[in-house]
Order: structure tokens, then C-alpha cells, then sequence
């Protein structure tokens, strides 16, 4: 950042009064342009005993298997958001079964936040940002392929889960990644 | 937003290629400015069978009562930035006992993330956000004079568990509201 948006003077990196952070202020208005991290919502649609995988058209990681995913909107919630990204991603319905992980990313100032949904029907198809989308049973999920690490750890959490009967919350941080 | 804070150009609201949503686009770079929702990270700091409150010194709702929460900041994780705020304000070290309530703002953009909180000792005070810190018995809490919706609907989930024996994850929105 370089100049106000507000008056289109230049911003200077400063501690405000009353602050502890160093902020990008404008030396004409002086407002105060906050950063904050971005919540990442998605899906893991479930289908019987497969799981709905998107093959990423856009980078990064063009080509890798991912869960639909991507930044929540203003003006949406957090399912909602989640919704609208496996509608966009792959052209599917899903019904959500609540909050399934939650994953600190503060190196990139990210939190992820993936629903567990009931796939509705078998008409999805790639959308604008995927080169495939298919189902996977657990010992064929690609997990060498897959786009992140906390695509990975979901589903980690969700075989575990499923395996032992009961599905339940998870949070977690990812603290550094060469994957993310 | 009137201004490109990459190169201080003008920016105008359109649908870029490939997006659904209008956004600010500098007419000179071509910098989508992307607005996407906030976190507010707070906790619920228990101490025997009292809870923790703060008054609040600044605006909006100055003089009425809240948990300790504000933004997340950009590096952290939630649960830092839950601990941070409750430090920031009542000056009170907890530890945090897992996410509790997670509701959804969609009318003002922002998601509450609220964590359970065991606070260590006595040696709290207010932060220079607080008029003043006090420990409220579940009959004692200011219900009239609480700052925000997410903040009465938090302390509502955490007495009905109590009295149930078993805290569980709350997800909740709040569509619009007067009182937020």
C-alpha cells in the first residue's frame, strides 16, 4: 500500500496513538487503513462412502485436487460462503452438516473454515476455476496431488472420524508450510 | 474507496472478467481491491462461578458492558488474538479451553469467534479500552447494559451448558440487528 484510497495522498507506516502496530496512515486525512487476515470457506461434500474433489484450473497449485473452497464474501455467512464456492467450484448442491475445521494460517493471515455437506445429486461438473471434478473413495483420494495442507488435514480428519463413528469439531493452526 | 492504493490512480466499481461481484478496479493498473469480511476474536474468561466483564471506554456502545474481543490482526492465529484482546482490555491472562461461539454478521461484514477461558489469577484491571473489569455471577450479569447481540447470545450458551454439564460449539448469525 502507497496511497490513501480514501484521498489518494500518500500513506506512511506508523504507529497510531493508542496503538501497538504499525499501521498505513495518510499524511492528508490521516485514516487509518487497517489489514486483517481473510477467511477461507469451503466444502466437503460427501456422496455414500466418496468424497467430491475439484482439479484446480487456476494457480496457485493449477492442477492439484482440492475440497471447493476460496474467501468468504461481504455481506454472506460462513455457510453461505461455503455454499456458493462448491456451487461455483463444481456445480453442486450440498445440504451442510455445520463447522468441521477450523485452520490458523498466520504466516499468509488466513483462516480456513470447512463445512462437512451432504452432496444433493450427482449433476455436478467443473466450473470456471476447475479442470475436473470427481469423486474419490478413501484409497483413491490423491493424496500426493492435493492443492493444500489443510485440504489434507480435513480429510485426514474426516476418515479418522468417520472410521471411529462419531464426527466432531476440529481446530488447528498450521504454523509455517511449504505446501501453503 | 475512491483511490488505488498501489498507484493512486481512480478506481471504478465493475464486474472484473471471470467474477460475479462488482469491485473496485484501478483504471490505470488494473488492481482489483477485494473487500472481504473480519474477524472479531474474543473470550469468555470464567473464575469459579463468575464471569469476567469489561465496560467498555471507547465507542460504539461506550459505557455498556462486553466480553473482551476486538479485530484479529494480520500473523495471528485466533486463539493468539482472543488472548491478546482479553490482555488489551482487562489485562487478564486466561487459558483458552477451545472455540465456543462462532456467529456470523453478515449485515456489517464481520464473524464473531468467541473462546472459553480459564482466568489464572486476580491480578486484572481495565486496559485503556475499559472503564472498568469486574467479576459478574450468572444472577449479577448486566443483561440490560451488555454492548452487543453475539456478546449476550455467548454468555447465554455458556449459563444453559453450565447448567447442562457439557460445553459444546455454538454456531450461530445474527441477520441484522439494532443492537449490533
Amino acid at each position: 500500500m502507497k496511497f490513501c484510497s480514501t484521498c489518494g495522498a500518500t500513506v506512511v507506516l506508523r504507529i497510531p496513538e493508542g496503538d501497538s502496530i504499525p499501521r498505513h496512515v495518510c499524511i492528508a486525512c490521516h485514516t487509518i487503513h487497517y489489514r486483517n487476515p481473510k477467511i477461507v470457506v469451503g466444502c466437503l461434500p460427501v456422496w455414500e462412502d466418496k468424497i467430491l474433489l475439484c482439479r484446480r484450473a487456476i494457480e496457485p497449485r493449477y492442477g492439484l485436487w482440492t475440497l471447493p473452497a476460496g474467501f468468504m464474501e461481504n455481506g454472506e455467512t460462513t455457510a453461505q460462503g461455503a455454499m456458493r464456492e462448491t456451487l461455483e467450484e463444481a456445480n453442486a448442491l450440498v445440504e451442510l452438516k455445520g463447522l468441521y475445521t477450523l485452520i490458523n494460517l498466520p504466516h499468509i493471515s488466513q483462516v480456513y473454515m470447512m463445512f462437512r455437506g451432504k452432496l444433493l445429486d450427482l449433476d455436478f461438473s467443473p466450473g470456471i476455476e476447475s479442470l475436473e471434478v470427481a469423486l474419490f473413495r478413501e484409497e483413491d483420494i490423491p493424496w500426493n496431488e492435493l492443492a493444500f495442507t489443510t485440504i489434507r488435514d480435513t480429510l485426514k480428519h474426516f476418515f479418522l472420524d468417520r472410521k471411529n463413528g462419531s464426527f466432531q469439531f476440529h481446530e488447528g493452526d498450521i504454523i509455517s508450510s511449504s505446501c501453503d
